[in-house]
């Protein structure tokens, strides 16, 4: 099943199937989305996701019905998707996007600050789990802001999910029109689309007075620093 | 079971209910995640999307598994999400992201160059689906370039959804972090995050001696033009 899943059917050319990048799309990307059946139909929803060496990491609300669902072992599927480019053919029929998308298959499992059996050796507690999400989003804001409380702890389910089952396809080709296409005075090319951070803006008076935190300063000068 | 779906439980009052701001998601957005249950389990994949008027436009191929069976009428949940920055909390529990998100639930039908009696009156064709298909990635391109062959549109499989049964969620809060957070030399805040067009790349030799197209510089400037 593993193999029939994750096998890529349509342009199958574009399926990559090394880990490096695989890891390199969950780390440069903040969300994904989770589908999952419950009894009145699939739900896909966005989430925030964070890599831990061969884990996907997600947290949401523990009343959240759809998290608990996960949090029993519902068949989940994630799909993180990066779009980069507007590919601008001749054709219609040939015009596409660049990017690059996961689908990752399996269940979840919750994480536990007293670390749970069934993740083995090693797995991480909540806080650590916790603290791994906020560095995905704002790398170094951690070690700037105080500890969850228990209130917040119990009130956050953290799920982990192995990358074990998963297929990647990367659409990164320029157009590449059919000779009997060209020559009619039509332009083929691409449009290179990228994400931008701007100026930090603060929340409120006491944030106005104070400097833009390193991690913040860190976040923008991440995301300006990509192609 | 319409109500029951599409009622937002989480953060409620970030739910909004007018129809005018899911346009705007869609027409903002050019491209959507699909979740559908497969034999194998649940699938989420990235596709392009239109609007056309009430009706959610996507397209794939002919072959594809999962398209085929959309067209069958699986039930399906089409996700749409937008992050325009990153909320920069006094903790990690009230840090988030800004975002609007769609979760609009329904069947598809597949569109035939005919029509679809099932589609009601005044359901565009195949070649009408693929042209607002177009024009949403890219507008104004359809009239550049050359219509359809009849290959292409028997590779390609066109699937339209009403847009009934839907939940709209925007998050745009900038933090509040409560009283007792304060005063702790923290500083809140948010990072506005943009998507910006680069200069467009000709694919070959023949396009780099012609002028960028119209359609092209126009979808520059509108990536560039939001704020």
């Amino acid at each position: 099943m593993s193999d029939a899943r994750t096998r890529v059917r349509r342009l199958p050319e574009r399926q990559v199937t090394d880990r490096a990048t695989l890891n390199d799309l969950l780390d440069a990307t903040v969300y994904c989305h989770v589908g999952v059946a419950l009894d009145d139909g699939v739900h896909v929803l966005p989430m925030a996701h964070a890599r831990d060496g061969d884990t996907l990491l997600v947290h949401g609300s523990t009343g959240s019905r759809l998290m608990r669902a996960l949090a029993e072992g519902a068949g989940a599927c994630v799909t993180v998707t990066e779009v980069t480019g507007i590919v601008v053919a001749r054709s219609a029929f040939d015009s596409s996007m660049h990017y690059r998308s996961a689908v990752i298959y399996g269940t979840f499992h919750p994480i536990v600050e007293q670390g749970s059996a069934e993740l083995g050796q090693g797995s991480p507690g909540a806080v650590a789990a916790l603290d791994r999400l906020t560095e995905t989003l704002i790398p170094g804001r951690s070690a700037e802001i105080r500890p969850p409380t228990a209130r917040e702890l119990a009130a956050t389910m953290i799920l982990a999910m192995p990358l074990t089952e998963w297929a990647l396809k990367v659409g990164a080709k320029h157009p590449d029109d059919p000779a009997e296409e060209r020559g009619q005075q039509v332009w083929a090319g691409w449009v290179p689309l990228t994400s931008r951070a701007g100026t930090p803006v603060p929340a409120d008076e006491e944030s106005a007075g104070l400097p833009v935190p390193a991690s913040v300063q860190a976040l923008v000068e991440r995301v300006n620093a990509r192609p």
